[in-house]
């Protein structure tokens, strides 16, 4: 078994400042609230930038975490339910994505679910099976605490130990409910409070690797001692 | 140096047969040319059962090339130069992606640049220098024989023998300039003209496997025997 976090994950809908900033007014005509707008630098890097968001080079990017999770959900580990995925993003809401999801492969359709999670706090199957929930206001010392409870926490982050991905592997197999913390943000560190609960922090490459990869590989060795194939 | 066709992608422009059903009305009345529009099967799907595309089953998704480009150029390897990535598409056109190219996370700006590409056979940098190139009509015999010249040609389907990414590794190291070739497609097998130049041909998992996984991890298997880190 093996709990992956995605940390700090810039996927958030777009800040009331930004959304009334004048080159958005297209947007606006639309018809379209914020809360139905996910924040994106692709579309918004200029009111992004003239509306001064906080941090906002850890923000506006919704293409990561599809990836991060298009990389982590078609692995056999996830499709045995050997691997929990979790979504924490940088407004401390938590995406619990249950077994035997799979999410959409276009980026549009992605878009879509996780506007209508945002708004509904459920994705529900036809058959009624829940296959995705949010909870706002779950911090992660909460989400680690009170719902995961791991017997160990590592964080992937540049500034970490050098460890490769295979020896990592082995010391998370040591422990029964091992959970792995990866930031889901473009550039930066983790903030202070998500570094406060990292037991172990290790660094994989001398290169800085992109989220998905770091969670391809390190989901693949922990399959193999695992000799899950 | 390790060679990565991804073979009959399903990444082609909107055929016209298929450009002129009812349902694409607004499409057409956009003003926009089918050779300026992907073929997508989240958009399009109606009018590809309509139209009676041949193998539709295989084509109409350029996100997968997206995904698997995501994951291969962004590994060590690549960035090392010693990747070399072709995208071989279902109507034989060939791009060949440059040392040290990084394509868009966002989809959008992805589907933009493969339209560009489409239209100028060449994405050229600020610079001067030619990022990625389009041939036309060069088929998978012809991009092997004339252009990659590799001394084993490996391919990866679920109809090949059980190896696993450690073993394919090992034995392609062997050679000089191997040759791996993994399908771009979201169902079915590779053409028997794709099939005829397979030397040899490996199935990884008893589960089904996407591409963009088994990219992932046959690049980082290929990285650790060469001591790549």
């Amino acid at each position: 078994m093996l709990n992956l976090v995605i940390a700090e994950t810039a996927l958030e809908t777009i800040p009331v400042e930004t959304f009334r900033h004048t080159s958005l007014k297209k947007i606006r005509n639309s018809g379209k609230k914020p809360t139905e707008i996910l924040l994106d630098r692709t579309l918004h890097h200029f009111a992004i930038l003239s509306s001064n968001l906080k941090q906002d080079y850890k923000r506006a990017r919704p293409d990561i975490s599809h990836i991060i999770l298009l990389n982590a959900l078609a692995t056999p580990l996830f499709k045995i339910n050997q691997l929990k995925v979790f979504v924490h993003t940088i407004n401390n809401q938590v995406i619990k994505i249950k077994d035997n999801v799979r999410i959409p492969k276009s980026y549009a359709r992605y878009e879509g679910l996780i506007l209508d999670l945002i708004k509904n706090k459920k994705i529900v199957s036809k058959d009624g099976i829940v296959l995705l929930e949010l909870s706002d206001n779950l911090s992660f010392s909460d989400l680690l605490q009170t719902y995961i409870k791991p017997d160990i926490i590592v964080g992937l982050s540049i500034n970490g130990v050098f460890k490769n991905f295979e020896d990592i592997s082995k010391e998370l197999f040591q422990f029964k409910n091992p959970c792995i913390v990866v930031g889901g943000f473009p550039k930066g560190h983790f903030s202070e409070h998500i570094e406060s609960h990292l037991e172990k922090k290790y660094s994989i490459s001398n290169l800085s690797l992109e989220a998905h990869i770091v969670v391809s590989r390190l989901i693949y060795e922990f399959e193999k001692i695992n000799n899950i194939n």
